[in-house]
């Protein structure tokens, strides 16, 4: 199954935090994992990458397998030492129509990155350099950041993190999601008025049950 | 014993670093406390909450206990995997008149509560939701980033961190930090004309007895 | 031997990340250190300085040994509860025209230290001050960041990171940095015709042998 | 498919380094779940626990779900500060015939965990309380220590850490951990009569190639 | 007002994670603070020491300060490459009859202080040595643990960790902690008698209102 | 220059923080660096070993360069998920009379270290597995632990934990150390009779001018 260019741009819009409320809260990355650039969105199906801490040599491999729109999702097993991401392959991705990165690690060129408008999450900055001689594996199933992602899965990032959809689920995820933005429109509206949110939320019952008043 | 507005502005313009030398070297919360937005600068008095990791119930209450000028101060247990605030209570602590938030945890919604302008200081930011059903208290004493934070006591916080301040003590903490920034203001004037620090401050005789020449 | 100014401003311009491959991954800081203002680019020679968590007399004596042109090397062991540098420490070293500060622990007045433009790299903020009155060491062989630094190393610090560059070697890192920066613009021309960054960096064998295809 | 209890001996005295590598260095969870007590070793299926970082009543709802030779591992999203597991829990396990416990968190009352007998694999120890009102779910996939665990998978621990086996994968894994024994058996004779761990494993052409000699 | 001896050990025997359940989840300090030796078990009036985090010239002077039975809580900031205790100081605090020790920081000489058995509670252990010439605060109510600690306090520690008891709370807290334990035991029956805990606790309606069945 | 069998024994009971001390408070390895078993006590001149965060081939490498006596010092940079050193490595080298390891990351088969009462130092462990396919070096200098070691320098280990002794200085410090130590008899002497720590330290005057009193 294949999700519509529309659709990702929907989930961009929608958020991190919302689609994670959506689908009951699931699928979100731990908040280790921050943008190079904060003011990115990004969005589109996984191409994972399981590599070494130090070597990069299976992220040129998952090049040679990327189609327009992936984000790659590489697991350098949280090693930061090392930076096995920088201006040439982020000139290589953008030039494959890959739009954007996870990694689970460090990278560097940081300027060139922000300058280039590439998303890139990762754990950190590093200059260290890596290795190209390590074997690794693309396009299998990984954990990364406490979450299983399976090749495919949508990735979607902002200023507040990373949140894992299933390929199936965007539909739903994006009618929950909006069905959630209207009810926050209300509550919203509510607060306006001068509505309490204890209120505005029902929250009366419970704060009266454990003595809250 | 209420501080008036043009005092907390006072505070805001000293900044934390000379407030917390002023005061003694007293009442600094720890450097893993940062705003989300590095621009901001926040002063008022503590509305405490004490709640559990992942429950932002008593958040809610607190907000029913607010009043205009107050800062909200959530012991959130430090947990990193929830971030139990978003726009929605940054909206409703706007239109109640709380003028920040100290979070110790992470919060969420980071976009919206940059451009809403509304400071908030936390650990990190996560898309992790909360529930609403776990007990929590208000204005109560609580100890956050390795201080002891009393109900009132005023709150100020910078792109350099955090500091508390007893209300009994802000008349002093102005008096004694304006002292020190006059003092600051002729180092400055002897730095300008070329002179040491070690002069200006005094510290030939320490580095003579160590030593150091 | 002194290195002129000229060559200080190609290294700046190299960056660290170039820097750090084209003297064969050596010299990297390790990655928690980081720029206060991610936009500034540093690069002279290390005045260190051996002092003690939470005494900054020695940075004070520092000073009086500083020559332009110098890059302040201080390891406070890494201790982030105090802030041994600020906005005076900051007006007095560009007086006396050194070019930034190393400190291996945290400084606070980040906001007149980005204003005045000075490159500061630390590992975070504090607002806790310090005494002045424990001895320490100056232009002494230290360690930071897990990098062995002698005075007198040149080091180059951006948003990146920071390596340090013996004297002796900056005539044959720029040299070897340039050639990696030649290398480099060939693979860009060649990503930019459309060709693998395997193809382009003579993976196909390694990948073969480990069996990726 | 069950696994039998003479298959799980087995495992158990195998340990966890060898099962991992005999697996293809797959299932082992991180190193920061440690043993309270170093001297135990453990291995049955999971029985899987997904709950809040402060509340233990879906441990207890889990254990009127358990068998006999059932592993809890209990996914309390890494808190620290809570421990929601103590002595009762222990007994009340063993009394179902529970053989262990992995808990990504903190557990409480080692002394009598450990005088118990019982083996408890954890992040720490921590004497503060929990809550028993929030949701959890049981027997449901889980991330743990990074690594995805299915109800059913067999868990081995002991003083080096844990690992994950497939239950489909157990025989397998048993006769690769074997001949993995045997081969090292080999190579202890070897090293016994003074032969090279580089000759004993076929090294000397991989050092040849990097120019190690 | 003083604490009989004989409530002391009591409050040894109750143990720490009792303790802090009978007076309401209060008092805990963090999970980092261990027991150098962990099968001590110690308890006493706190004589706080606020000293720097490489300097222990207020530990000495609290010595002077120090009452037979007294447990020395010194906040050494929590900085771990410095051991400013060591087996001196343990000699020096049994001779004048002081029960234990907990250090916000590190300690050395643990041979020598688990051969004495004298309890020490630390976040590590060190071989850095300190200075003794910066001044501290002894007898002044301090932040430890993330708990606020006033002189006279009742320090409980033992393998799960440490607890803090007002002085006029000890006799209410051991009635609870008396009655908790009759409850506990109550449940131990019944766990024997082979109930499960969610009857023995009452959680049934809890889980049914959850949809936990 | 070579050091007797008899001063390292002498270096192995005079302690790690005797020597730390001896020395002026230099050498020591940073805390996170333990042993796994800690009842040993290590001595002897540095292997040392630059290798990659999860491959061994430079281990292996570097026991064909070993001599009796030797304590291997290997810079895995501080990579927590790869365990590469285990119970083959352990027999191969107390064959080769290597007498210890210092291992700047994790290692596995602690229980067979244990066993074969091999002194390891590391930073904790993990069932991991590594490469053997990486680059390295042998007897190059080398920063661990925040201390730069040379081949060939005295690493001293023990429970508190580990200091570097250069050969040249080790008769200077053996020196220094029992001059301490006799220092440290007298103390104790004085303790006994029950004299304050301020007095025989001489911390009165110190005391007085800081006002402590």
């Amino acid at each position: 199954m294949s999700i519509a260019q529309e659709q990702l741009e929907i989930l961009k819009q929608l958020g991190t935090a919302t689609i994670h409320e959506a689908q009951g809260q699931k699928g979100a990355l731990d908040s280790g994992l921050r943008p190079v650039d904060p003011s990115v969105r990004m969005a589109g199906p996984a191409l994972t990458v399981d590599c070494r801490p130090d070597d990069n040599l299976a992220i040129h491999y998952a090049l040679t397998k990327a189609k327009p729109g992936d984000v790659l999702v590489v697991d350098a097993k949280g090693f930061m030492e090392a930076g096995p991401w920088g201006d040439l392959l982020t000139l290589a991705s953008q030039k494959l129509g890959i739009v954007g990165l996870v990694m689970n690690g460090a990278v560097r060129d940081a300027n060139a990155i922000i300058e280039m408008g590439f998303p890139v999450f990762s754990r950190g900055l590093s200059i260290k350099g890596t290795n190209k001689c390590q074997p690794g594996k693309v396009n299998v199933p990984i954990v990364i950041g406490g979450v299983h992602v399976n090749p495919g899965d949508i990735i979607v990032g902002d200023r507040d993190g990373l949140v894992v959809v299933e390929q199936s689920n965007v539909e739903e995820v994006i009618r929950l999601s909006r069905a959630r933005e209207e009810t926050e429109d209300g509550i919203r509206d509510g607060i306006e008025s001068g509505i309490s949110t204890v209120a505005l939320l029902g929250l009366e019952a419970t704060l009266a049950r454990l003595g809250m008043q």
